[in-house]
C-alpha cells in the first residue's frame, strides 16, 4: 500500500462547530486511524488550528469534504508522508 | 472506537475546592483513564490550570459538568485527539 | 483505582531536619512508591525544595502531616496526576 | 546490499501538481519504502519542499525522473545514507 | 525497602587524593551500586565536584565518612530519591 | 575485535562525482556497514561534506583511498570510536 | 566489581601519531570495552581531544601510560563512573 499515511494541515475555522465535533468527524473517516487538532490562534470570529491525521491510505478528498462541511478552509498542506513505512522528516546540516 | 482519547483544557478556577478534589472527580469519570492538572498562574481569588485528560471515549459534557460543578470555567480547548490511535501533534518546518 | 498517582509540591523548610530525614519519612508512607526531593533555593534559616511523590492512591492529608511535622510548609501544589494511568502534562501549541 | 537507503532533497516545484500527487508518485517507485514531503517556503508561483525518501536500494535517476515529470527541480542533495545499516549523521564537538 | 536510592552532592575537595580514589572508595560502600563524579570547577588548591550515588538503601553517614576521610567537604545535598521506586524530579509549568 | 567502529570526517570535494557516487563507493568497502554523507557548505567549484562511517574494523587507508580517488580531500578526522562496544562521546559539566 | 566503568579525559597531543593510532591503542587495553576520541581544538603543533573510555575495571595507570607513550598529556579527568552500575550524572535544580 503506497497511499498517504500522514497529513499535517493548517486550517481556518469558525468557532462553531467546535474542534471536538471536527475531531470526531475526521476520526470516523475510513482509513483514518487517529487525528490530533491543536489550536494555535484565536480571533473574534475564527480560529486557526493544526490538524495531524494518520491512517493507512488517507483519502484527501473525503478529508477536505468533512473539513469544508464544517465551514472550515484548508490554508495549506504542511507535510505529507506516503508509502509502506511512515518516514519522518530528517533534520540535516542545511537546517541548522 | 473513534471517540476522544485526549483533551487539553485551559481552566480558570477558585482556590477551593483544591486541584486535588478536581483531579479525583475527573479521574472517577467513566471512560477516563487518567488526568493531569498543572498550575500555571495564581491570583488572589483564582488560579489558572492546564488539564490533560486521557481515556477511550471521553464524554466532554460530563467532563465540563464536573469542572463547572467545582465553580471552574473552561477558557479554551487547546488540543483534542480522537480515533483508534492516539496521534500526537507533529512539528513541521512551518513551526520553526 | 482513581486516586492520586503523583503530586509535585513546592515546600519551605528549616535546614533541620535534613531533606534526607524528610525523604525517608515520606517514602515510608502507605501508598507511596517513591519520592524525590530537590533543593532549589537556600537562605540563612530556610530552604525551598520541590517534592515529587509517586504512588497508587496517595493520601494528601498524611503527606501534609509528615511534612508539617518536620516544621515545613507546603507553599503550593504544582501538579497532580490521578486515575488508572499516570498522565503527563502535554505541551501544546499554546505553550510555545 | 550497499545501495542508497535514504536521500534528503531540496526541491523547487510549481503549486500544481500538489505535494500529495508527488508523494504518491515517489512512494510508488520500486525500492522506496516511504517518503516525507515538508513545505518550507511558499511563493506566488512556486513552493520549496524538503523530500526525505527511505528505501533499500533507491534509484536516484528514477526518483529524479518522477520529480522532474511533475515540473519540479532538485536544488540540492542534502544528505545520503548508503550501506547495510542506515547510519545517522553524528553530532561532534566540531558542530557546537 | 524505603531507604535512599539516589543522592546528588556538591563537594569541595583538595586535588589529592584524585577523584579516581574517591570514586573507588564510594563504589566499595555497602548498598552503593554505582557512583559518578564530575568536575565542575578547579582552583589552585581545591576542586568542586558533583557526586551522584545510586544504591538500594544508601547509608549517608558512611558516605559522608568516606568523603571526609579524603579531606573533602559536602557543601550541599542537592537531590535525594527514596522509596521502592526511583522517582525523578518532574518539570512542571512552574519551572518554565 | 578492537578496531575502528566509527569515523567522522570533514571532507572537501569537487561537485562531481556527486555525493551519491561517493556514498556508494564507501558503502561497498569491506568492514563498512553504512555511511552517511551530509552537505554543509557549497561553493562554486567545491562543497564541504561531513562523512559518518560505521563498521566493525574500518580500514582508514582504504577509506582515504576511495575518497581521494574521487578528487576529494580529508580536512580532519573529527571523531573516532574503537573497541568491542561503540562508545559515544559523553557530555560533562566541563562542556556546559 | 567496584572498579572504574567510565572515564572522560581532556588530553593535549601532538598531531602525530593520529587519533586513529591512539584510539586503537586504548581499545586494545585489558578491561577496556570501547573508546571515543573527539577533536575539539586544533593548533599548529598540537590538538586538544576529549577521550571517553568505557570498560569493566579500567586501569588508569595503564591508560595514562598508553596516552603518554604517544607524546600526549592528560590535562584533567572530567568525569569518573565506578561501581556495578554505570551511573550517569543527574541534572538537578541547582544546575539550571
Amino acid at each position: 500500500m503506497t497511499g498517504i499515511k500522514r497529513l499535517v494541515l493548517d486550517v481556518l475555522k469558525p468557532h462553531q462547530p467546535s474542534i471536538l465535533e471536527l475531531a470526531k468527524a475526521i476520526a470516523a473517516l475510513k482509513h483514518v486511524n487517529g487525528v490530533n487538532l491543536s489550536l494555535y490562534e484565536v480571533d473574534t470570529q475564527t480560529e486557526n488550528i493544526k490538524i495531524t491525521v494518520e491512517g493507512v491510505n488517507i483519502d484527501f478528498d473525503e478529508l477536505q469534504h468533512v473539513i469544508e462541511d464544517m465551514g472550515a478552509v484548508i490554508h495549506s498542506i504542511d507535510e505529507v508522508a506516503a508509502g509502506i513505512k511512515l518516514v519522518e522528516e530528517v533534520e540535516t546540516l542545511q537546517d541548522r
